[in-house]
């Protein structure tokens, strides 16, 4: 079971027939205006597929027929081209909904399992011919884009016929699927036997199980689920040099687990087909709450206290000041207004919180007794750092709309606004200065590209914790260029750049959970330093002699 | 701080003034002949090292005067090598217990710092030179026997001299250490700053850093600090192509975690010269406590359960009958007779006990409140399991003598004896089968080599476990050839191969935590299978072209 392409958007999020949530909001518009110091918003809607710009495959049939025989079937309409010719960063965006959609894969080929993608890749390591792996196709780093390198043409090899669970151990707790699974259907298929992988990241909805795997990703639960390197046992992949199976033991030493060189490895040194993973049983008890602190640094401290404590929390995630208030005001704007909020307000006031509060969502999940352990714990290590009880509603509105985030940048970016995130992790010690270089350069940049005087906001959260540190997630918004797409393209770049040079300096990584696919090549070889990228080098030179396998990715 | 080497066995285990635990044991060795089925029990005494082979260094000191420049202390007297020349598996006492000291080092540096490693290896590499990475030399697998392929010297590369405790960062729960310290000195360092590293392996006062992290160590308890690979934050090494330093995230998704490769890598890519690592604070509270299961499954399904429900223990450690047997018969014998042994045995047999029980030390540290937690929910699982509490003494004694183990094969040894041990993990779901299987082979084989009717014993446990997973530890000896040295070897031989081929064809790993060295190399080729081994050299070639490093460990 998979999804009908033919129902989501091409050059934006998700179902086509998903409702504009800003539709009704007309005081949100000039709230934006307002927060951004622009005069208003324009009317900048996306071009059509017939508008945009799309240079004819220069594969022939003829060049497609032995993949056919091979167990694909081929895409080759406009539609099926421009579905695979971006990712979903705001870049991509920019390209699509400008209607720049060159370079566009030669065509798509659909294998229909794990024997047809080996024979498919072993038909264009032959053909010279690039392959570019595409799942759901929601990479925001460029992970996704259709380079040829050297080679006469470019494939988007689309895996989402692989849509298997093939089985389930109940007594290890381990599940094996194939790679190209969406989220929703593993995830059903899984509870239809009790178990639950609990990878929830954004796109859940539109990712694919290897997709997760390639890129290194996180799910929003991940403290208990573990992000994907973690509930990863055992990959098959195919490869030029050949079908790769690694290692599946709950732990051995028996030389290096090389099942870490599959986590990340984003289709360049071969395609993911199968995957075994941990998975648990569903849990019977759920507690999701969340608490104010009075500033960013009480509750990261709070965050670090609990998750070295060893609490077996699911989730803990802190919005600063800034996204704190924005998503507060956004969620005031859109629903009528309350007279719970004047009296909130008041309290809060009354108990030293000023202007500045940060909310935390705190979770836990298991059985009752480590739900009951987790959430004393957690409220006796918060209340330690000020922090106030704030109730389990802002625990479910966001549970209830945690993947509806992406929707929102379609109607925003129709509105002439840039909008754009990028996160990463330190330890603990390096968290504060990254966190502040970052959003200043955020801030800095975003207000040197605005014209006439505007400027950008800076929304930021930790979202994933670990004993010895953090990610920080960051999303801000300002209004974009209005000199066409060139400029667009320009004026992403200095900001992209000035915040991943701060990350650099700044003791992050240039990615958490996102991977580093073209977008952040330049800075991964530099946090990898030219040892570890000449063993990648190597790795990719031993499996993809030709370098056929998603070239430029990584670097490579 | 580092050991005094003058002070330790060079021909068995540990401190040579350390007291013979069976000395006093006249009624020992009785028991033991009676279980092995044997009349009696001859006296093997090893050979000193003046009785002893060593063939000449083939290195002159004009050879080694570069390495004395490049920062290197040089050992060339017949005590260093022989020191150097083995670890501390029975194969390897076998050898030097029978006088066999070759093949031997032809000369042991010692590098005071990383640059005098870094440039030691390059002079390796220039002069053709094999280098064989040496920490405490506590190897079981043959990690450090000193192979030189087709070079025309061996040195061993010994890091004792670099024993630093480099930084604690208190925030980050991290330390960075040299990779040549012992384990005490490390945590009594460690200690000293509040934090502790927490990895215990039955080796912990003679291994080192490094070594753990060289072939991916297991404390004993593992299940709260993490096995080697789990708590390695970053690696630096010193290899021929040059310093190599991995990333130190405490997540990312910048392609393919590199430090992964470094646990499990067997001094083959390079030598660590630094790692950091993850500590923990030191807990406020313990507890460990013993439980008696009526089987061997019903303590196993005990501890699946306990660690699939997320209960935060630090170590679960279960013995089958007939090691709850012998070590339970062994203590008595050893120790006056109790009638306290008479009621218990009473007390059992009427709660359904037979002859069969095995026992559980289940320990949990931290905070009180974590340990109060995981204190209740591991006894009402353990009881739903048919356990009985049987208190906090057994747990105090484990304690207590958790690194005295390996001084008991040094007397067997002397009294005619083969004693060897062995380990694997796999899925829950293949546990049982692979216990059946391993032990089978191993009583089997202990049987057919023994003389005159004679035959082995098997002992088993679990020492750690995972959500999908656990590994398997066996404990065998058995009346020992008397055909002299070869026909002790190819006895070991024979038995070893027995089980390693029912480790790989009942679903385990050849290791958990010993590691592969040149023992397991061929069983690791097999789990491994030809693509991984290939990735394995391509790795290997980039960073040591020349094959310097360890030649011959992992098969490489």
């Amino acid at each position: 079971m998979t999804l009908d392409r033919s129902t989501l958007r091409w050059n934006g999020w998700g179902f086509a027939r998903h409702e504009d949530n800003f539709a009704d909001a007309t005081r949100l518009w000039p709230f934006l205006a307002e927060a951004l110091g622009t005069p208003d918003l324009p009317h900048t809607p996306a071009k059509t597929l017939a508008e945009s710009t799309l240079a004819p495959s220069t594969l022939a049939f003829g060049d497609l027929a032995p993949f056919q025989q091979a167990g694909c079937e081929i895409g080759m309409t406009p539609e099926d081209r421009a579905f695979h010719t971006r990712g979903d960063s705001y870049r991509d965006l920019l390209d699509l909904r400008g209607g720049k959609l060159d370079p566009a894969p030669d065509a798509v080929i659909y294998p229909k399992d794990a024997a047809a993608c080996q024979r498919a890749i072993e038909l264009a390591d032959k053909a010279g011919l690039a392959l570019v792996p595409f799942g759901g196709g929601t990479s925001v780093v460029g992970g996704v884009s259709p380079l040829k390198g050297s080679h006469r043409g470019v494939l988007a090899i689309d895996t989402t016929k692989l849509d298997k669970l093939i089985s389930v151990d109940r007594a290890s707790l381990r599940a094996t699927a194939e790679a190209g699974i969406y989220g929703p259907f593993l995830e059903q298929k899984l509870n239809a036997q009790g178990v639950t992988l609990g990878h929830y990241p954004q796109s859940f909805e539109f990712s694919t199980l290897g997709g997760w795997i390639a890129a290194r990703g996180a799910g929003q639960q991940s403290n208990r689920y573990g992000k994907a390197e973690e509930w990863l046992v055992s990959a098959r992949l195919a490869t030029p040099k050949g079908p790769w199976a690694t290692e599946a033991f709950p732990a051995s030493s028996a030389g290096p687990r090389l099942t870490d060189l599959v986590a990340g490895s984003e289709g360049t040194l071969g395609l993911i087909t199968e995957a075994t993973f941990q998975v648990h049983e569903r849990p019977t008890a759920r507690d999701y709450r969340a608490y104010l602190f009075p500033s960013f640094e009480a509750g990261r401290e709070a965050i670090r206290h609990i998750i070295q404590a060893d609490i077996p929390v699911s989730s803990l995630r802190l919005s600063d000041e800034d996204e704190t208030h924005f998503f507060g005001a956004l969620s005031r704007l859109t629903s009528p207004p309350k007279t719970a909020h004047k009296l909130q307000d008041a309290y809060l006031k009354l108990r030293g919180f000023g202007g500045a509060r940060c909310a935390l969502i705190a979770g836990a999940e298991g059985d009752e007794g480590l739900v009951a352990y987790a959430r004393s714990a957690i409220a006796t290590i918060v209340r330690k750092h000020g922090a106030l009880a704030a109730g389990t509603s802002p625990a479910k509105n966001w549970l209830k709309g945690r993947f509806h985030g992406p929707y929102l940048r379609d109607p925003l970016m129709d509105r002439g606004l840039g909008v754009d995130t990028l996160e990463t992790a330190a330890s603990w010690a390096d968290i504060p200065k990254l966190y502040s270089a970052v959003r200043a350069a955020l801030l800095e940049t975003t207000r040197r590209v605005s014209e006439n005087g505007a400027h950008g906001i800076c929304l930021a959260h930790i979202s994933h914790s670990y004993r010895d540190g953090a990610s920080l997630y960051f999303t801000y918004l300002w209004p974009r260029s209005t000199g066409g797409l060139d400029a667009e393209i320009a004026e992403w770049h200095a900001i992209k750049s000035a915040a991943s040079d701060a990350i650099a300096t700044n003791g992050g990584t240039i990615s958490h959970h996102h991977g580093a696919g073209t977008d952040h090549a330049k800075w991964m070889a530099d946090e990898k330093g030219a040892t570890s990228m000449a063993v990648l080098r190597a790795l990719k030179a031993e499996l993809d002699p030709n370098g056929i396998m998603n070239p430029g990715k990584l670097g490579l």
